[in-house]
Parts: structure tokens; sequence; C-alpha cells
């Protein structure tokens, strides 16, 4: 058989349009490109005029039996991957990518070449199809007669809805005009149907062995107006493509091969671009022959060629396979650039949009609340709420016991239910959740033996503080002074994040520690053994009590008492007195105590793990996802309660009054102190102003970044401008500071993560965005109000239930950050290394100096913070900008790109060419494509579900 | 640029010969087939003399730098896989498959059809290669020398001894006569060399743009006798290919991907096959095109060309790449399957051939004591000791309550040793650990009850019941009913195996909350509280103790009495008696034992993951996941010791005597019992006999299992010929009795895995099969004897540690057998299911049935177990070959064979071709590489480790 070969007009780029297929691109956008999929993109492309070519089904139905019992059958089926019929077992195999062989694609031209091509077809149904593609010369019209009667023959469809009950078609050859019926009932019930868009158009691919034809036949269709054609496909959608291949016995699965490859041809965006603007043979050649030019090909030694390879994170992206004159088209349009290779381009301009325009937020208002309307924010509500009284309490807990009851749990309930209500209605980015934090607390305590040192009163002291840092933080906001957050780059966010991880985990696991101080653990022979109950009556008294010690041990002994085994608090109640070495220990607390905590923290990362896991329908796995910390929570709650052990469980105050004894809700504004102690408080207050900035603006940056798609805009100088205004309130009413809380709120955004649902087969659910409105934060605070009311419910929550959602949040925030991935790299040899991009452009010596410095960093930071030089730690937090700066003498440009992101002035001194690394040697356009290969999703850096 | 293309003389086979390149399969034998890459497959290759050979190393030196500064650089390297020079990273990517652009290729068929082709090169250097190659007439004398110049010009090659440093050659040009010298030092030190074996050769492809060329110049030479070729290859071998493809300035990465297409094609191994024999310019081509032919391609818009595939798991067959007759050049040898395949051809043909001969063992019996030597011994004697004491503490223990004392631990000690050593001595198949079964424990149980219910004397009873247990199982040898095993199918093997596995991890849970009951938990107002210790002296004796009971509480009012608070075992000591309900409640024990349980479970499990983690080096690795049980016991006792609680140790007896007090260590043949009821013990012997026969042939049947590649053969016969002789043995002495236990042999088993250390980068390492020798064995058994005056050492092991180990063992057993695989189906939605081949040919609806039946089976036989018909259990068992038949009346033949193996007669009763699935639809080629991607290794189908 000979036949005309791909690429005898030379392989040079094909003179035939290579035009982007915008409809594909819009309707299936490429995860992680553009703003978001489901917005601009569609808007976008309407208005610039690009019609949007639909989205194309094909099916492949293929003719088996010959000779005795000729059917026509599907066994292949495309969307954006293949899916193939496992004959056997009656089930479609997971979409994979498909693999073709060459000679069939080269078969295949030679087929088309030589075979029938209509387009613009005008053909209204299937009939009319079938006369006009058998009309071919070759054919006698008795064979003719007898094709056509086959062609209208009723194939065979896999159904998927009758689940898992083999189901196929009628098996009875049908008479011609049968076909011209409405689609079947299970055409319209299939629930494909429901995955594929509006306006998707199908496309069939007949193939198969028929032993009385002489030679090859082959066609190719395109219907001028698309129209559903019977029950040709397995989905009542109307054709647009229809493709023939039968011929007599051919060696192997030829024609099998033949109808995958043209099936795989027209699921091709470009060449189904190419082929519906084709408007002769020719056209339609060079649309295969482009299309030969940019496959992949895998060398037969090596590459099993039926292993089905699953489908890839994300598409190639198509943009690269325009002409320059087609992107032109798509006019002023910014490329869609993957999230990373923005990063990458554009360094810290990412941000820099937000930072320069003032954010006018009031048009989004009354969307921020019907945008809540969604029982995924009753999730985010459970979950942050809990977060949020759980951090009140440890935190109210912390400050009680570092300002000697100054303030106490009470205060702050109340201070974050105020503060953090009030900033989500005013703030620029409601998203933010209000919280004390881990940095504001070690000042406050310093602050606190700093009054007392010098006898002072604190909360007026306090008030003067407040009053300063306000004021301060009111100047940089009206200097505009947020812009100078530009130089926090990665280095300096990792840094922060991970010392707040840090402290995070370190307070889950010393409050745990702390327990089994409070609930010592029986040794066998230490002395603090027993307990009686002792009555005062006859026999016993005081005096009588301790009467000798034996010689050699240091145990009491009791002489002569009136006394009874009751338990204490029996005892107590009996009008007795506990008395002994034992009667404080509480047996088994510590250790159970220890399990729930580790048991909460496990169960959550566990259920975190469902998400991803193949069990459950999808459903299920994100509602035990979603939920994860609650689950945890309340399996924490029921182990305890099935026990009934006296596990130290929640406090929530009961009477709403100052815990300081003695005070009103005001602080007075001078108390005992000196008048000019008020001047002399500006000096700490602007420690603490750098540290508010620093802890406020980090946090804003991280939830503002680009990743996330926020569409509402940031609020940097606005956000601010509420944080000063609720310290004056705070410092006022002696209730706790408050800054951005960067583990929580990131939780927050995380719970609210709003994902597609996939489309066809094969292609992953995208990331559309973030559910901006500012109910949910509104809600949470609420109901932390509220909980000062709610201890009868609260009060069955045990402390190392919380303990271990503090552990899980800490550990979860700490292992998302790339800083954490650089760790342990170090740990592995280069060999088992995962394929990071960074790892291909930066030397592993260089990446491990990088990495061993910011651990320096972080461990100098950690130290400060827990020596007596903890007052500097805000300037030392400032530092790690400097140490950032100082880098730039370390590392080269290219270096710090691939590492961190470059400072403003760094970026102008690099000519733009020189940010493409390795320009000369292997060519940026493969680069480019690398990058698509980064985590589809934007990677949130900290998440915390 | 007009060029030739592909295929041009048609697609049909091309007439070059397409022959296996026998030394690449030799070499790099595919994983999971052929009996033992080190083994039979050299000898089998020789004997037929097949010359073999040799492995090459590609090299693609690229020219860079043009026109300012000309360099070589090795830019990329093949042995098995694609290896590419991260240049700005300074290190080599990790291997992958590797990709080539379509016209690359057919640009590089372009260039050698036009260019030089120098088959059987006499060259000796590099100087007269240089020489040879730019003997072209299209050269000017000028050109020609500069050219020379340039190609004597030392490559640069990236270091890799040097670790991290980034280290490249000398980039000074060099004079011709330099390249003469003997390789450099970095060449030889190179550690590349050690990984390929010797007589390996390299090939070389020198590719780029080189502006003054007018037109491409493009040579390839195979080199008579292979020359080391001075410093062109990064490792000093001889050259045996040369490939020069160098041009003007070409649009786009032209040459570097031309290089790349020559580099992979030489590195395939059916090309390199061909070319090795090419004679001329047209087999050369031919082969080119063969390749061609033969490739996989991804289409553009579903793959990213840049793209990395990692290596496969295992290599596709090159055998489904020779044409026949080049197969029967391979002579008579069986082709190659993987076990899989084998399995499913062949059925339980797969064990049959050891159930055929008579196992002769003496020729492999002292390189049964010699194969020991090696450190992995060590690890598994440790491993499989521990797990054998466990076990004859635990079923000692169990023993000890269900016969009332008649045995005990010491018994169960002594008998393990006795037995185990002996066996290990005498066996056919020495791999196999004897221990108490739960299946013989539950039947003792039963005997026991029955004996005191005719108030037998139990040891002579029982001695008479193990006489006739022998006496039926040494008939069952004598008539070879062994053979019998073989309608012990997968279904038969699986539901034994999954209720021993499932007795394992009832009994380490149950026996964990027994202790919850041993050392209770203290309530807060349980009544259980309070002990003094009373002294015997003034104002307290015994009639004073319980002097009244206050009204409302049913506590201890003491009264008037001279104690103190010591702890109980003080209080003894100093002469006073312990009083009160609280006396005997330990604290915080059950607890903590709880937290040592899951911590040395989960320990364990964690470090057996570790293997296949991405941290540390492979040593550390393997070390760790080898001794993971080890360790984790380590940690238990650490922990423990750490905290100095008083949990429950090992007890290990102290004085070697019965533990029935009074009899001495012959049992008497009547004892009390009538004469007769030795021969009324023959009725329960005959359940007993089935029981032990199941239990001993099933485990034999797994251990035995073609996929662990066991050389030595074994012996079914002779292995219950010992195990009757053992029988008698130990009911004379009124030990225990024992049987080859599944889970701790199969333990043992995979203790002693051998794997080849892995070759050419990416390659995976195989599994080479078992230590197969008597000494591992035999240690366990003495030190297990040993152990009885161990006590000081093992006394420290806690209890809850030891069931942590019994419940990981349970674990592991149970989840790798495929059973749980498809119990994990039932859980999963249709469209996240495994790609496994069981689900390409068996609708999901009967995977289910067969999996929901087997549940079922198992749910009785577990019932039955538990309740008192648990006498008839054995039969049971049996029951379980009877179902499997009864399913051939549910299941087709096809799906059993998927889903079980057959049986004999079912097996005869389908014709061959049946046995391959869906012959006439998806063709059966295709099936056949797809159970290439099966599993590498042999399926372990109870793996503990």
């Amino acid at each position: 058989m000979e036949m005309k070969l791909p690429g005898q007009e030379g392989f040079e780029a094909s003179s035939a349009p290579r035009n982007i297929p915008s409809g594909e691109l819009d309707s299936n956008p490429d995860p992680g490109t553009g703003p978001s999929p489901d917005g601009p993109s569609d808007t976008e492309s309407k208005e610039l005029g690009v019609p949007k070519d639909p989205l194309l089904f094909i099916q492949l139905n293929e003719l088996l039996g010959w000779p005795q019992a000729l059917e026509w059958r599907e066994t292949g089926r495309w969307v954006l991957f293949e899916e193939k019929l496992e004959v056997a077992a009656g089930r479609w195999s997971a979409p994979h990518v498909p693999t073709l062989a060459l000679p069939s694609l080269q078969k295949l031209r030679s087929l088309l070449a030589e075979g029938l091509v209509l387009l613009d077809c005008p053909a209204q149904s299937l009939l009319e199809l079938v006369e006009q593609v058998t009309r071919v010369e070759s054919l006698s019209p008795e064979l003719r007669g007898q094709l056509q009667a086959l062609l209208l023959q009723r194939p065979q469809h896999y159904n998927q809805t009758t689940g898992t009950r083999l189901c196929w078609g009628s098996t009875h050859p049908r008479k011609a005009s049968d076909n011209e019926e409405a689609p079947l009932r299970e055409q319209c019930q299939n629930p494909l149907r429901q995955k594929l868009p509006p306006g998707a158009e199908a496309g069939t691919v007949l193939a198969g062995e028929l032993g009385f034809l002489a030679q090859p036949l082959g066609a190719f269709v395109r219907l001028r107006n698309p129209v559903v054609l019977g029950s040709l496909t397995e989905v009542s959608l109307p054709s647009r493509f229809f493709c023939l291949l039968l011929g007599p016995r051919m060696l192997g699965k030829g024609y099998h091969e033949m109808g995958r490859a043209a099936a795989v041809l027209l699921s091709d965006p470009q060449f189904q671009w190419s082929v519906r603007r084709a408007s002769n043979l020719h056209d339609l050649l060079a649309a295969l022959d482009a299309f030969l030019e940019e496959v992949t090909v895998l060398p037969p030694g090596r590459w099993d060629p039926t292993a089905r390879i699953p489908p890839p994170k994300c598409l190639p992206s198509q943009h690269k396979r325009l002409p320059s004159q087609q992107r032109e088209i798509r006019g002023p349009a910014v490329p869609r650039l993957t999230s990373a290779e923005d990063r990458h381009r554009h360094g810290p301009h990412a941000h820099s949009p937000e930072l320069q325009r003032t954010g006018r937020k009031v048009p989004w208002y009354p969307s921020d609340f019907l945008d809540a309307l969604h029982l995924q924010c009753f999730s985010a509500v459970l979950y942050i709420y809990l977060a949020t009284v759980t951090n009140a309490i440890t935190f109210g807990g912390l400050l009680g016991d570092a300002t000697d009851g100054a303030q106490g749990v009470l205060e702050s309930f109340l201070g974050t239910a105020v503060a953090g209500a009030a900033f989500c209605l005013m703030a620029g980015q409601p998203l933010t959740i209000l919280s004390s934090t881990g940095p504001v607390l070690v000042f406050e305590r310093l602050l606190f033996s700093f009054s007392r040192d010098y006898s002072l009163d604190y909360l007026p002291f306090r008030l003067w503080v407040g009053i300063w840092v306000a004021t301060f933080c009111l100047v940089l906001v009206a200097t505009e002074a947020s812009v100078l957050v530009r130089y926090f780059t990665r280095f300096t966010e990792e840094g922060f994040c991970a010392l707040i991880s840090l402290i995070f985990i370190y307070d889950a696991v010393g409050k745990m520690l702390n327990l089994t101080h409070t609930y010592p653990i029986q040794k066998p022979g230490s002395s603090a053994y027993g307990c009686l109950c002792q009555y005062p009556g006859p026999g016993g008294n005081e005096s009588q009590w301790i009467r000798t010690k034996p010689k050699d041990r240091d145990d009491i002994d009791l002489g002569l008492i009136n006394a009874s085994l009751l338990p204490p608090p029996e005892c107590t109640r009996q009008g007795g007195h506990p008395r002994g070495p034992g009667c404080h220990t509480v047996p088994d607390i510590a250790f159970f105590s220890l399990l729930l905590f580790l048991t909460s923290f496990f169960f959550a990362m566990a259920l975190k793990c469902v998400k991803t896991s193949r069990f459950f329908p999808s459903v299920v796995r994100k509602g035990l996802s979603d939920f994860s910390s609650v689950l945890a929570i309340l399996l924490g709650c029921g182990l305890d309660a099935f026990l009934g052990l006296a596990t130290p469980k929640l406090m929530v105050p009961r009477e709403f009054k100052p815990t300081l004894p003695g005070r009103g809700w005001l602080v007075s504004p001078f108390g005992a102190n000196p008048w000019w102690w008020s001047v002399a408080a500006a000096l700490p207050a602007l420690l603490l102003s750098i540290l508010i900035f620093m802890d406020q603006q980090i946090t804003a940056v991280i939830l503002n970044r680009m990743e996330y798609r926020l569409q509402k805009g940031a609020g940097f100088h606005l956000d601010l401008f509420c944080v000063a205004v609720l310290m004056l309130l705070t410092s006022a009413l002696g209730l706790p500071w408050y800054v951005s809380a960067t583990v929580i709120s990131l939780a927050h955004m995380d719970s609210l993560r709003r994902e597609s649902r996939a489309c066809a087969p094969g292609e992953r659910p995208n990331f559309l965005g973030i559910r901006e409105q500012r109910l949910t934060g509104l809600v949470v605070f609420i109901l932390t109000g509220a909980s000062i009311f709610l201890a009868p419910v609260l009060k069955f929550i045990p402390m190392p239930v919380l303990y271990g959602i503090f552990l899980y949040m800490g550990v979860a925030a700490l292992s998302s950050i790339q800083f954490t991935k650089r760790v342990k790299l170090l740990l592995m040899p280069a060999k088992h290394q995962p394929d990071l991009l960074l790892l291909r452009h930066v030397p592993l010596t260089r990446v491990h100096l990088f990495t061993a410095i910011q651990l320096a960093c972080l461990g100098l930071l950690w130290i400060i913070k827990s020596t007596p030089a903890a007052i500097i730690f805000p300037l030392m937090l400032l530092g790690l900008v400097g140490v950032r700066k100082a880098l730039e003498r370390v590392f080269s440009p290219q270096e710090l790109l691939w590492l961190d992101e470059l400072m403003p002035e760094e970026e102008r001194s690099i000519p733009e060419k020189g940010l493409e690394p390795e320009h000369s040697f292997s060519g940026s356009d493969s680069e480019d494509s690398e990058l698509m290969y980064q985590p589809k999703a934007p990677e949130i850096n900290i998440s915390v579900n």
C-alpha cells in the first residue's frame, strides 16, 4: 500500500493557520492561568469579539464482528482526555492522556488524502449524511446499499446511567428510517451531558474492518450546521464532525488505531481550530502535519505504549502554540501567565498594584454580605470560631499570667469580639481575623515587668502607650508608609511565618506538658501516695495528725484519727478534711490528656488527607476535610465524655466584669502615675509600633497575594487605620491589643476556597478564588462575644483537645511554606530530591546556604524572643529585611529570583532580559512550559486547612 | 531546507533485521521476567551461543558559544534513561524517560542520509577518527583544519566526584597531541563507572551550531574496535559509536534536539542491535525507520513536551519487539513471563511442579548454612526471635489459661525451641517457622473442656490424640495427599490468611484492652478510692476495722486505727497491711500502656515506610526499615524505662520444671483414663488432622509461591512428615502442638529478601529471591530456648509494646493480600479506583460479588470459631474449598482466572485459547504488555515487613 507521508511539504512551520483555538481556552481554561476562569476570561473574549469555538465531544464507533455479526460499538471517547471502554469489565477506563502509534497517524493521513473530504456538508440528518458519504466512485451500487444500511445501524453504547449493570443498546439492525427519530432516552439521560458546557458539539469517528470493500474507504465530513444524528453518539449533541475509516482486512488493530488517531486529532485544540476553518483538503492535511510536528515522541525501548498516563496536573499552555500574529488578535489582554511565572517575571510587582491605589471598598459592600450565602461559610464559621475562641482562651490565660491579672480571659473574649467585629465591618480586607498574637504578647509581658519595676500603675501607662502607638500608626497611614511593604519579600514573610508557626507548636506542646505538672504521674515508690478523709471527731485532732515519722522514710504516720477513705470532694461535702500527700494527685489525667491531645492532632491531620484519598464520594471527602478540626474536637469531647475523667476543661468566664477587681471598664488616663510618664510612654510605643506594623502588614501582604485571586482588592492603609483606632479603644477599656493573625486568617481564607467542579473527564478542579465577604468573620466574632454566655456548653471541651488543634494549625502552617520544603531538602540525598524548578536553576549548595541563613535568622529570633533582650524583638524582625538586603551581596539576582523574589531597586538594576534564566543556553520557551508544572493551584503559602 | 522523510519506503514492516538485542536483555533484564537476573539468564544466553552485546553509555557533547567562545560541553547522558545537565544548578537531573520532538528525528534522518556513514571504521585514536570524519568534499582544507582543531578540543564534563562543587574540565583549547594522552583521573574516578557492567562501551554524539559551515555536516561512525578516545567521554570507556551533527545557524534548538534524538536512538536496545550489525547506510536508515514505527506519540494539546516522565516501574518487554524467527534463535527457553502473566496463564500449575517431584534437599544442605553469612540475617534473627518469643509467651499464656495450667509459658518456650529447631534442621522448607497457631489453640481449648466434662486425665488423653494425628498425617504423607493442595486456590489461601491475620489483630487489641481491666482507670466519684497502711498496734484491730458505714455512701469508715499512708509494697515491708479499696489500683498504667501500644505500632509502621521515602541515604533507610520492629520495641522499652512506671512486663519462667505441679516431663500413656479412651481419641484426632493438614499446607503453598523465586525447592511431604513426628514428641512431653505459622514465616522470608543494587541511573532494584538457609531459623529457636535463662534482660520489655508489634504484624499481613485491596474497592467510587488489571477485565459488580462472598465466608468462620460449634471449625476450613468449587457455577472461568486462579478440572475444561481474555476483541498482544505494569516485584501476598 503506497501512501503519502506527513511532512512531505517540508517540516518548516506550515503555512496553514496555526491560530489559537480560543474557545477551547475559554471553556477549559488552563488551571493557574488568568484571573478567574468563570469571570473575566469569558467577558474578555466576548469584548474582543473573538467567537468562541464550542467544546467537542468525540466518540469512536468501531465496526466489530466481521464477517459473521457486524455491529457498531462505541469503544472510546474523548473530551480532554481519552476514555477507553473496558469491554470485559463493562466500564469506562479512567481518563488518560491518549497515546498513539506513529504509523497509525501516517496511515490516517494517507487515507484522508485519497479519500472524501466534505467541508461544510449541508446534510440535515444521518440519512442524508450517509448518502453523501457513500457517493464514492469505487463503490458498486450494490455495495453502496449494503454500506448505507450498515452505517445506519444503531451503534451500541455502554450506558452509564444504569450504573454498574451492563446495558447495551439494542443489537438488532434497524431500518434506515428509524434513525430519523428523536434522540433516545438514554442519550438524553447520559450523565456525561451535564459535564459538558452548553453549546458543545460532537464528532464521531467510525472505523473498522469491512471485508467486502476492495480498498480502504476514508471520509472526513464537517457539517455546515451541526445536527443531532439520531442515536449515533452516546450523548444527544449536535454533530459537527464525522469521520469514516473502513477497509479490507489489515494486519493488527489497524482500523482501531487509525480511528483512535482521528479522534485524538479532533480532540487536539489546535487541530480542531484549524479544521473548523479549513476550506479544502490541503488545509486539513496541513493541520495534520502541524499536529505531527508538535507531537512528543517516546522511544519504544523505554516506554510501554500501552501504559496509561494519568492526566497531567495542568494542561500545557496553548498560548505557546500561537503564532505571533494570532496572539495580537487576542488584543491587549495580558498573556495568561501562571502565578509562578508571574511571580518570577514581575517579582514584587505582584502586590504592588494594591499598594498604589486607594482601595475603594464601598461598591463591594453589599456583595460582601450576599456572597456569604453558601454552606461552605457555615463550616468556615464553625472552624474559625473554634480557633478564635481557643486563641482567646489561650492568650487570655497567658495575658492574665503575664500581667498579674490586669487582663484575663474575660477581657480577651470581650476584646476579641469587639475588635474583631468592628474590623470585619470596617476593614479593607475583611477576610483578616484579628487576634492577640505571639509577638504582641511577648511585648506586653515585657511592658508589664517594666512598669512593675518602676512601680507604675500599669493600665494607665498602657493606655498612653496605646495612644502613642495609635498616633504613630496614623502617621504611617497618612504618609502611605505601607508602600514599604514591598521590601517584605518571601524571605521576610517566611521568617515571620515560621516564627509564628513555631510559637503555635511550642505553645501547644508546652501547655500539654504543663498538664503533666498539674496532674503528675504517680511513679511506684514515690512518697506522694495516699489520701484519706479526716473527720473532726473523737480520737483525732490537728495536733495528733503528725505524730512520728517512721525511721527510714518520710511518709506520714497518721497516729490515731477518725478518718475514712472518701474521695476528696465527697469528703469535703461530708464535713471532713482530705489529708495526705496524695489528695491533690488525680490519677490517669496526664496520660489521658496526652492521648486526647495526640488523638485530636492526628485525627485532624488524617481527616485533612481524606480529601485527596480514593475513598468515598467527593462530597463526603470534601465534607470530612472541611470539617476536620471540628470533627477532631467532637471526637476528643466524645472520648472524654465516654471515659468521664476529670480532664481540665475549657473555662469560660461566668460573670461579666473586669478580671482585675475594683476597676471599672474605662481606664483612668493617669491613675497614680506622674504626668510625664504619659510622654515617656512614647518610647516603648515606638518599638511596639514597629512590631504592629510588621505583624499587620506581613499578614496583609500574605493574604493579598496574587495566588489567592482576590477580586475585591486589599486595603493596606485602611486596615492599619482600623488597627490604630481599635488600639485606642482597647487601651482605653483595658482590653488586649489586636493585630491581624496570620495563621487563623489563612485558615479562614482556606476554608473559603472556591473550586470549580471538574468538567470534562480527567480535568482537575480549578481554584477559582476565595469567597470574599464580611459575614463569616462577623458571625465568628459575634459568636465569640456570645461565648461569654455559652459556658454551659463550652465547658465540656477538654483543653488537651484544643491544644491538639493548635498543634495541628501550627504544623499545617509550617509545612506549607517553601522554606520547610527547602529544610527537607537538607535531609535528602541529591538523587532523591523532587524535580523542583528551583533545583534545576540554582546549585544545591546555594539553596542550602540560603536555607541555612534563614534557619540561623529564625534561631536568632527565637533566642531573642526568649531572653530579656526581647524588647528589641520588633527591631530584629525589621532586621530580617536588612539581612535580605545584605543577601544581595552573597547571591546573584538570578538565584534570588528563584529562591526569593527581587526587591524594588534590585529589580530595576537588572535588564528585563536577565530575568529569564539562561536565555542563551536552553532557550526560554521550554522554561515557560516547565513553569506550567508548578503546583496548579495557587500555592497557599501558609495553609491551615 | 528540503529533506527526506522517514518511512518513504512505506510503513509496512521494514525488511531490516528486527532482532532481539539479547545483550541488552541479559545485562539489564526486565524486572519481573525470568527466574533470576543474576542467575540462569546469563547462563541461558551463553548456552544458546547468542553473543552478548555490551551495554552502551551515550553522551551528548554540545558545541556552545558560537561565535565568540566555542566550547564543547556535555549536556546529556543516557544509559537506560536520560539525564540532563541542569547547567545553572550544576547538577544532573533525575533520570527520566527521554521525550523527543518528531521533527528532530526527521531532521536527523535527513542529515544522516546525506552525510558520512562509516561502519567498521579502523581508527585507533581520536586524532585518526577526527581525520576520517572530516574527509568530506564540501570542506575546504582551511575549514577542515579549523574543524579538526575544534573536534580535538577537550570537552567540559560536569564532574560528579567533587560532589556539589561545580568543577568543570579545563576550558582552554588544547593541542591535538594532548588528546592522545591516557584518560584523565576524573574520568576514571567517575562514580558512574562502577554502575556500569564490565565491558560497557561508549557512544558520543557531538552536536551544535558552527557558523562557518555552509551546509549541515552529519557523520555516523561505528568503530571496528572500540577504543578510549582521550577525554571525549565523561567515563573512560572504549567508544564504539561516534555521531557528528554540525551546521549553520538553525531556528530554535535544532542541533541540541537532533543530538538528543541521535543519543536516544543509540540508547534504544533494538536500534543498537541493528546498528551494531548494519553494513551500509540503508541498514542504518532502516533501523531508524523501524524505531520510528514503534515510537509512542503524545498529542501536543494534552501533554507538555518538557514534562519529565519518571522511569516506569518496569521496562517494556523487548521480547514483543522480536520477529518470530529471532525468538526461535533463543531456543527452547520458556518465554520470560512476568509472574502475574505466569499465574494467569498457568493457574495452579505455578506450584504444581513442587508437588510432583520428591524434594531432594540433601545437595543444598551445606549451602543452607553458608548462604546465611550476611548481615541481613542478623536483622532477620533479631526480628523473628522477638516475634517468636512474643508468640510463645502469648500462646503460652493463652494455653495455660485454656488448659488450667496443664501447659504454660515454660512448656511453650521449651516446645517452640525444640520443635522449631528440629524442624529447621530436618524440614524441606527451612524458611518455615513453627509456632502455636490460633486454630490449633482453639481446638486445644475445646479438647480440654471435653476431657474435663468427661473427667478425663487431660495429658494422657491428649497424648493419644497426638499419636492418632501423627498416624493420620503419616498416612497422608504416604499417600502423597499433599497433591490435594492444588485445590487450595487463592480464594482458600486468602480466606485462611485473613482469618489468621484477624486473630492476630483481635488478640493484640483484646489483650491490650484486658490490661485496662487489670489496671482500671479511676473515675472521679468511684468508690474504689484510697488505701492506707494499717499497723497491728494500739487503737486498731481487725474487729474495729469496719465500724460503721456512713448513711449515704458505701465507703469504708476507718474508725480508730494506727495507720500510715505508705504505698502498699513499702507497707508490707514494714510489717503493715495495705487496706482500702484503692490498694490494688495502680494509677496511670492503663493509659500509659495504651500509649506504649500505639507508639510501638505506629512507630513500626512509620519506620517501615521510611524505605520508600525520599529522606536519608538508602543504607540508612534500609537499615531503619529492616529493623523497624526491633527499633519500635527498643523505643517502647526506652519510654517505659524513662517514666519508670510499673507496666506489666514480659514474664519469663525462672525455673526449669513443668508448669503443672507434680508431673514429670514424660506423660504417662494412660494415667487415670480407661484404656478405650486411647481408641476413642481417634475421633477428635481426625478433626485435628484436617486442621493440621490445612494449616500446614496452606502456609507451605504460600511460602513456596512462584513469586518468591525460591531456588532450593519445597518439601510438602517432608514437612508434613516432620510435623507429624514432632507432634508425637510434643504430645509425649506434654508440650504444645506446632504447625507452620503463616504470618511469622512470611515475616521471616520477607526479612531475607535479596534485591539487586540499582545499576543504571533510573533503574529500579530487582527482587532477586530469598536468602534460603537453615541458620536464621535455627538461631532463632536456640535463642528462644536460651530465653528461659534470659529472664533478667527480657523482663524489661513491657507487654503493651509486644502487643503493639503483634498488631503491626497482623495489620501488615492483612493489608497486603489482594482480598484487602478488593475490600477497599467497595469503598471507592468507580472513577477513583486504581487502574487494576482486574478491573479492566471483570465487571465491577462481579468483583464486588466475589469480595462479598469472601467476606461472608470469613464472617462465618469467625462466628464458628467463637461459638461452641468451634469443634467443627477444621471442617469449615475445608469447606472453603467447597465454596470455591461452587463458585464455578456463579462465575465464568474468565472471571475466576482474574479474581482467583483455576482449579485443576476447571483448567482442563477450558480450551487454552480461552484463557487469554478477549482474544477476539482487543487483541492479546496489548494485553501482554499491560501485564507488565503489574507490580514489578513478586507480590508477596502476605508481607509482614
